[in-house]
């Protein structure tokens, strides 16, 4: 059992395997995204503001905050843009950025115990940002692919993820402030993507007992009704044992497929938090247990 | 890698470790249906017509067959419905009754080879149904509750199937041809319910090496939104390695939860009839692997 702790200046959060699983909101992410990328650019964070509360509000657990845009003054922007989130939210955050130099900027602002994302198996990413994560105290997530780019290989992936766990201790980085991403490919692309994810998931936590984490919706890519898939790909991958995801708290599909395996695996107990967004008017006052008729049901 | 081989007149299936997931309609039932059970009774199969029509167009691949009609004449009905079913469809049959006579008598009608569903651990009905199982070379489906009832510990019900595999082998009866149902509990009133599933879909494939089934529906008995709960259970009941189910193939909800089950498992190989199902017409000449901006999509 290994619990990963983030914090806020005042909300501690539990990534874990006993815990409820933990949705890290992506929309905060100019990558794709024009407008907001040159509101960001010019300082305006309005923006950003907004896609923080309505994804707080639609049940993220976490912010992920992404400053990435081209020929902008990143660790300026990614600090700022922090800033204004934790002013205006008290959820832990997840600072990602692939520049070093943004990620420190991201940390010197920081109030509580970020998430860091992300570093690789490779050297010199390594090398670069595991001195930070210690230096912070902050969580990290391990994305499995180094040198050699993305095996399709997923037990090359693991030893990718296991070396990065290692070289982590020896800065004396616990492995439960590790989140290891497993890489989810196209599953248009790579049929065997769901059962790569499955057998990783499994190995991950088993092996190296460390939580997970994905970009859940990379699965769907070039496929029709995604968020349908991107909703039973998730609780399929909890039910393997995933405990967080970055994904869109704001697809109402996604947030069921995380209720519903949140359930399912005995994370919602007596099933409140499927009751109360799920029980009509009609029904309140009656519980879980308060139904009289048919089934094979019985008592706990 | 088990397959169990079930067939109609004309028509071979495979319930199987590496197939598609095999979904049993479970609408012909008169329990709990009063107008069913009283045309049932009456000789008047129009409704049975119907449903059986309706459940395959809707993409079941068997149909369950019931006929527990209180004060009716059982093997008769049971028997007439089963002629009639196997005269207007090609799928293959699960013959449904708690009572030996009906059972024989619907295998004595039965063209091709049926899935008999079902017999339990009680020592009086192992010795009364697997004789029958053996004489019409059937499959039969195995529920793992015996003379004590059904146990809470999943690990006893785990002993009951291996009891009932084992029986069944003194018969001749090769342990392909047995389809375990580990017993789904309500998750409203066992907390553990989905974990208990996932726990022992796994214990029964890797040392039984048996195929499985379940009544899906009765996991989210008490609840609201049961199609949502159900159509995530069972895609992660999929991903734990469940081979078929009884459900309603009416409700698309649980419907999509089992195709984007077995993309993920890899069971629809290129995503075939998942975009069949859900290309929109103006996406037709696109494919999965058609795509061509961002993402981290990857080529196999």
């Amino acid at each position: 059992m290994t619990d990963t702790f983030i914090s806020s200046a005042s909300r501690e959060l539990k990534i874990g395997f006993d815990q409820p699983f933990v949705i890290i909101g992506e929309r905060i992410n100019p990558t794709g995204r024009k407008i907001l990328a040159e509101e960001m650019k010019q300082g305006d964070y309005s923006r950003v503001e907004r896609d923080a509360l309505a994804q707080v509000a639609a049940g993220a657990h976490m912010l992920d905050v992404n400053a990435g845009i081209p020929l902008a003054d990143e660790p300026r922007i990614l600090a700022e843009a922090i800033q204004l989130v934790q002013s205006i939210t008290d959820v832990p955050l997840s600072i990602d950025s692939s520049i070093v130099g943004a990620l420190e900027a991201g940390l010197e602002v920081y109030q509580g115990k970020a998430l860091l994302n992300s570093v690789t198996g490779e050297d010199e990413r390594l090398e670069a940002v595991l001195p930070l994560v210690k230096k912070y105290g902050a969580a990290v997530v391990a994305i499995s692919n180094d040198e050699a780019g993305i095996s399709e290989n997923p037990d090359e992936r693991f030893d990718v993820a296991k070396k990065i766990v290692e070289r982590a201790a020896d800065y004396g980085i616990h492995h439960s402030d590790i989140v290891v991403d497993p890489l989810v490919m196209p599953v248009g692309a790579v049929n065997s993507a769901g059962r790569q994810v499955i057998h990783l998931v499994k190995r991950l936590r088993e092996e190296l007992k460390v939580n997970t984490t994905c970009g859940a919706s990379n699965f769907s890519f070039g496929i029709p009704n995604r968020k349908g898939m991107d909703a039973h790909f998730l609780s399929m991958a909890i039910g393997a044992g995933m405990t967080s995801a970055i994904t869109n708290p704001l697809h109402e599909e996604v947030m069921q497929g995380v209720m519903a395996a949140d359930v399912a695996m005995g994370h919602d107990v007596n099933c409140v938090r499927w009751l109360k967004k799920y029980r009509q008017p009609a029904e309140e006052g009656t519980s879980a247990r308060g139904g009289r008729s048919g089934g094979r049901r019985r008592r706990a």
